[in-house]
C-alpha cells in the first residue's frame, strides 16, 4: 500500500492506468439510482480508501501470459464493491461513528438505509461478476459466504477447548484474508496464469490479509491520534479483544501470567471511559512482552505470505508482491 | 396459496414432488456451517412459510415444452433463499418481534448475527444461481438490486410532486413484485417457454406481488387476532402508512376529505398505544369508503395480473395461475 513509482518502474504506468479504470467503473457502479439514493450508495467509495484489493488484482494480473484488461478491471471493481458493501454492514454492526474520515453511512442516514445500501452494493458486485461468467460468480459468492461466516464465528467466539489465539487467527483469515485472496486469485485467473500460480497467490492473499489485521491491532495501541484520527486503545475501550489482549488472556489461562498480566486484564474488565485510565492500560500493554510477540506474529504471517509465492516466477511482479506484503507491517515495525 | 389438490388434479402430483425437492435443497442450503451457525441460518426456513415463490416457479415450469426439473428446483430454492435473506434484514430494520410464529432471528440472537445471517443466505442463493449460468446470475442480481432499491425508495418517501399512492404502488412492485416476477420468469425459462411467455409471466408476477401487498394492508385492518396473531391495526400503531391511509391522505391533500377524514388523520398522528384508541381508528377506517377503494385496487391488480397472461397458452397451468392470482385477494374479499 506504500508502493510508489520508484519501487515498480516498469509496472507503474500499466497499473496506474488499470487502477484509474477501476476508479471510474467503481464510481459508475455506486451511482445510477437517482438523487436520493446515489449519495448514500456512493458515500464510502467517494470517501477514498487505499484500494488495496484492486491493486492486488492489478498486480497479479501481470503474472500470466494473457492479461485481459477489461476482465481485470471488472473483477477488481467487483471485489472493491463487495468490500464496500461489508463496510456498510460492519459500521452498523459496530456502531462505528466514522469511516475514512467521514461520518459512517448509518450516522449520516440511518441503520436501515445503511443495511440496504450494503445490500445494493453487493447486488451490483454480483452483476459485475455475472459478466465474468458463472465460475467467477460461484467463486465470488463462496468468498462472500466465507467472509460472512468468519464474522459470524467471531460473534460466537471460540468454543470448548478451542485455543483463543488460533481461533482468532482463523477468523482473520476468513473475514479479511478471504476477499484479499479472491482479489489475488481473480488477477491470476484473468492474466492466464497457471492454476498453480493462482492457488499460490490466493494463499498469499489469505496470509497477507491476516498480517494486515494483526498490524491493525498493533496500530490500535501505537498509532498517534494525529495519524489515525483515533484515540490509541479505542478497541480496548470498546471491549474488543485484539491479539495482544488474547495473548495476555492465554498466558493467564495457562497459569503463565504474572502479576502485571493480572493487573492489565483487571483494568480491561473495568471502566476505561476516562482517557487517563485508557492511556495507562495502553501503556502497560505496549510495554509488555506480548507486544513483541504480536509484532513477531505479524512478521510471521508476512513471511508465510511471501513463502506462498514460491511457485510464482521471479520478476518485477513477484518483487512487488513481496513489497506489498512487507508494507502490511511497515506501518507498525 | 390456497391451491388444493382438487383445483389442480393433473398438476398436483408433479408440483408436489418438485416442491418436496425444493424443501430438501432449501434445508440443505441453510445449514452446513456447524452447530452454532446452523440454527441461526436455518431459523426462518424451518419456521415454515407459504413457499409462494417456489410454487410459482413450479407452476410456470409447466408452461414450456422442455421442463428441466433440476434447474427448476435450484432456481426455486435460490429465489426462496433470497426471500429469506431479505426477511432477516427486514426484521432487523422493522425491529419485528416475530415472524412465521417464531421469534425473529434478531430477537433470538441479536441484530448483528441477523444481518450476517441474511448476508450468508444471499451468498448461498448466489451460489445456487451460479450453477444455472451467468445469465441467471445477472437476472438474479438485478432482481435483488431492484428489490433493495424499492425498499430504499420507500424509506426516502415520495418527492416533490410525486403522487403518494402511485409512489407506494411502485414501491410494492419493486420490493415484492420483483422477486415474485423472478420466480415466474425462472419457471418459464427452465421449461423452455418462449420469450413472450416468459415476459408475460414476469409481468404477471410483478402485478401479483402488488396485489399480495395490498391484501396485506387490508389484512392489517380486518384480520382477527386469532387468525393472524396480530392486533388489527398494528401497522397503524407503528406509523406505517398502508394503502387505505395513503388514500385518506390523498383526499385530504386534494381538499376532498370530509370531517371524518380529518378526524382519522388526526387520530393516526396521535397516541395509539391504548388498544381502545387503536380499535376506534381501525373501525373508522374500515367503515370509510377508502376501504372499498383499497379492495378495488387489490382486485384491479389481480385482474391486471391475469390480463398479463394473455400470451400464455390455455391449459391447466394457466388456470392454476389465474387461481393463484385470485387467491391473493380471496383472503380479504
Amino acid at each position: 500500500m506504500n508502493l510508489s513509482a520508484k519501487d515498480l518502474p516498469e509496472l507503474q504506468s500499466e497499473l496506474s492506468e488499470q487502477l484509474g479504470q477501476v476508479e471510474e467503473l467503481l464510481l459508475e457502479s455506486v451511482q445510477g439510482s437517482g438523487d436520493l439514493v446515489d449519495p448514500l450508495t456512493s458515500h464510502l467509495a467517494k470517501a477514498g480508501g487505499k484500494r488495496m484489493r484492486p491493486l492486488l488484482v492489478a498486480l497479479c494480473g501481470t503474472l500470466g501470459p494473457n492479461p485481459e484488461p477489461e476482465k481485470l478491471v471488472q473483477a477488481a471493481t467487483a471485489v472493491e464493491l463487495t468490500h464496500l458493501a461489508t463496510l456498510y454492514h460492519d459500521d452498523v454492526m459496530d456502531d462505528a461513528p466514522s469511516r475514512r474520515g467521514v461520518n459512517s453511512a448509518h450516522i449520516e442516514w440511518d441503520n436501515n438505509r445503511a443495511i440496504l445500501a450494503g445490500d445494493v452494493l453487493f447486488a451490483r458486485a454480483s452483476r459485475l461478476v455475472a459478466a465474468l461468467g458463472a465460475e467467477a460468480v460461484d467463486f465470488h459468492a463462496k468468498t462472500f459466504e466465507r467472509l460472512c461466516l468468519g464474522q459470524l464465528n467471531e460473534t460466537f467466539g471460540p468454543q470448548g477447548g478451542e485455543d483463543r489465539v488460533e481461533f482468532y487467527l482463523q477468523v482473520l483469515a476468513d473475514k479479511t484474508g478471504s476477499l484479499v485472496a479472491a482479489a489475488a486469485s481473480f488477477g491470476a485467473l484473468y492474466s492466464g496464469a497457471s492454476d498453480e500460480v493462482r492457488e499460490a497467490v490466493a494463499l498469499y492473499g489469505d496470509r497477507v490479509g491476516v498480517a494486515f489485521q494483526i498490524a491493525d491491532d498493533i496500530l490500535d495501541l501505537v498509532s498517534s491520534a494525529e495519524v489515525s484520527g483515533k484515540t490509541p486503545g479505542t478497541d480496548l475501550r470498546e471491549g474488543v479483544d485484539t491479539l495482544p489482549v488474547l495473548l495476555l488472556r492465554r498466558q493467564a489461562a495457562e497459569g503463565k501470567g504474572d502479576a502485571e498480566v493480572a493487573r492489565i486484564l483487571d483494568a480491561l474488565a473495568g471502566d476505561l471511559s476516562a482517557d487517563e485510565d485508557l492511556a495507562q492500560v495502553v501503556s502497560a500493554i505496549t510495554n509488555h512482552p506480548v507486544m513483541a510477540q504480536t509484532r513477531q506474529l505479524a512478521r510471521d504471517w508476512v513471511d508465510k505470505a511471501i513463502d506462498a509465492l514460491a511457485p510464482v516466477p521471479d520478476g518485477e511482479a513477484k518483487d512487488a508482491l513481496v513489497l506489498f506484503a512487507n508494507s502490511m507491517i511497515d506501518r507498525v515495525a
